[in-house]
């Protein structure tokens, strides 16, 4: 059985890991015959974000405690991800890969990826395992593979823009499909980018999943 | 376009509404063709878990604040619910229904119902609207519907007992099944009661659901 390492960011798409985007991937993967094994960083959140109003709460939690609800408790720290056990890579999106495993949402092109999340992510890279990047996550992208990666966010053009003047080729994709740039073995989906329903994000990440763990 | 209204009672399965069930039973709902509606008490969680390690956290959350969570905002207070403006009722599991929207976690059959939990409930039985309780959700059945009511929580004996000696009449049913009562237009399912992965939760979910649509 394929095994797909899962970086989860949190739990809440304003300051973690979007949570549609997340159970949905983890179906996808067992649908398709593979397993799952989340990890997130060890890690302060950025900041927390009350949901129900969209105000910074004044409080702060763990990234990878709040994750783990998520996961089931089912969830270990990234620090121990060894890429080489794995097959592949899947990282929701949600405002968690902005603000926690990256500063994108703060920075934007200027921005940088959290030391131990790019360590995994590029070590996935150099071993030519495919890697699957839903919503805002492949906003890190250029700062892991280096210029010339092909990936989408949908279209929001400050963000393509962003991504272009960070070295990436920027694509412009709808929510039902997924962009594949070949060579790096590299796949990324707009999901909740442009989803306006839970069912809309199904479908971009049914199918990038289905093609992730069939290249794995 | 059938309008589903769906209680929450948190975000995470420990302490709250069990994250896969809830964006499952979502996702189920668009796809049969209904809108799903978010509602959530508004008052302090009984407690806080650590997801990781099981332990209670020192510090306090709001149910409708982190039930947010799962609905990217879109929630209501449970206190707003008119069930005349719905048709049909949906109640996810997680401990945070047997913890928060009722007392059964500590007290088992000689638990109570929230008030505006079984206010709203006893309000959709009463207008004769089918509902759909999953998972441990369904402990609280006996006291909305009275004596004789039907539902599943799955195998395990001991809330099995005490299903049934709150008044209930409880019936085994796998993972990937439910059980209806048809007098009530009452659907079960034991979800994570049972079931090993999300797949498996997803088949009895998704046959609820889509009965429930149905009969609404």
């Amino acid at each position: 059985m394929k095994k797909i390492a899962v970086i989860l960011s949190g739990s809440g798409v304003f300051d973690g890991t979007e949570i549609h985007e997340a159970v949905l991937s983890l179906l996808a993967i067992e649908q398709e015959g593979a397993s799952w094994h989340c990890f997130a960083p060890n890690m302060d959140q950025h900041h927390v974000i009350n949901h129900l109003t969209g105000e910074e709460m004044a409080e702060s939690r763990n990234v990878l405690i709040e994750a783990a609800r998520i996961a089931r408790g089912q969830i270990a720290d990234l620090a121990t991800l060894d890429p080489s056990h794995y097959d592949a890579l899947l990282i929701p999106g949600g405002f968690g890969a902005a603000k926690n495993l990256s500063t994108f949402a703060f920075k934007g092109p200027d921005c940088a990826v959290h030391p131990e999340v790019k360590r995994v992510c590029q070590q996935f890279a150099e071993e030519e395992k495919p890697a699957g990047y839903l919503c805002i996550a492949p906003a890190m992208i250029p700062l892991i593979y280096g210029p010339g990666a092909k990936g989408t966010i949908g279209t929001d053009p400050d963000t393509a823009k962003a991504f272009n003047q960070m070295g990436g080729e920027h694509i412009k994709c709808p929510v039902s499909d997924y962009v594949l740039d070949q060579k790096r073995r590299l796949l990324t989906t707009p999901a909740y980018m442009l989803a306006g329903s839970i069912s809309e994000a199904a479908e971009g990440i049914n199918k990038l999943v289905k093609e992730l763990v069939k290249i794995a």
